[in-house]
């Protein structure tokens, strides 16, 4: 199962594809999408758009997971960062990926084992999970859209057991 | 010269298109897209893109005029509200429309020459500015809408007066 992480900011936005097979997990892209001069109107959600796209296209996701926004510095922040975020989802439909969205504590939570990680806590912890070489290049936007793919996995995973466990404890019903 | 205006909404995104020729001001064609139920998700804003796309090719305005958002209840609020407005920008951008926006109260101050207008008092101008008959339906948000390019058409003409203006002022050079 493929999983597309995005984490949209204002003006990078950072994406990042991890499959998920058996417990393991495999970085298949990551990387940012920038949109610094262009970021305050429709050239840069544009740009986010068809990049986004773009990356959907290449590597077949069959999930979104995005950052689920709560705080942001003032109303105009949150309605600039609900932008970069509604064209995230709107690819999303466009696609048919089903949709998740985690707030940033627990994708910490899922990935570092602590809500309150710093961005580098954060990195170190994707790397060491998907087991990249130290020569791979990997922005602090990118990890924490891997993070967002990864926290998704974790918690599909956990759904899995939790479902297999409640199975062997449901008593069996003898033939009567 | 076809404007497009845009009054994006939790649940309801208001539309309205005005051509506007030699001071004189016509409906072109207005309306809601309702997304109660899909509001809060992707398929919400697929459902506003699909339309206003399809909106943008059968009427071909040349410029949009969204509504620009300061105020919002919360933080929450603002993040729902500039997702449909993103989606609107994104139309701008993917059409190669230009793009401006205005705040509430400069659209009110156009339109019915009143910053704080009530949505019946914008209704009312809009209507009498475009000499709709009395049968034709026009909910709120689409007034809200036609407002939004009535504003910038008014702008737009001011703007051209002005220079008219600024050139008879400017002194006649004399041959010399």
């Amino acid at each position: 199962m493929r999983v597309l992480g995005v984490d949209p900011g204002n003006a990078v936005t950072g994406y990042g594809i991890v499959e998920g097979m058996q417990g393991a997990f495999r970085l298949v892209a990551a990387g940012t999408i920038r949109t610094d001069r262009l970021s305050r109107g429709p050239l840069g959600l544009k740009k986010i758009h068809e990049e986004l796209l773009a990356i959907v296209k290449a590597h077949a996701p069959v999930t979104m997971s995005l950052e689920r926004s709560f705080v942001a510095a003032n109303v105009q922040s949150a309605f600039r960062l609900g932008e970069a975020r509604a064209v995230a989802m709107l690819v999303a439909a466009e696609c048919g990926l089903s949709f998740f969205e985690y707030a940033p504590n627990e994708v910490k939570l899922a990935v570092a084992a602590y809500g309150h990680a710093d961005k580098a806590q954060v990195q170190f912890m994707v790397r060491k999970t998907l087991g990249l070489a130290d020569d791979v290049a990997l922005a602090y936007d990118a990890a924490d859209a891997l993070a967002l793919a990864l926290c998704h996995l974790g918690r599909e995973r956990l759904g899995r057991l939790e479902r297999i466990a409640a199975s062997l404890r449901a008593p069996r019903r003898s033939r009567s």
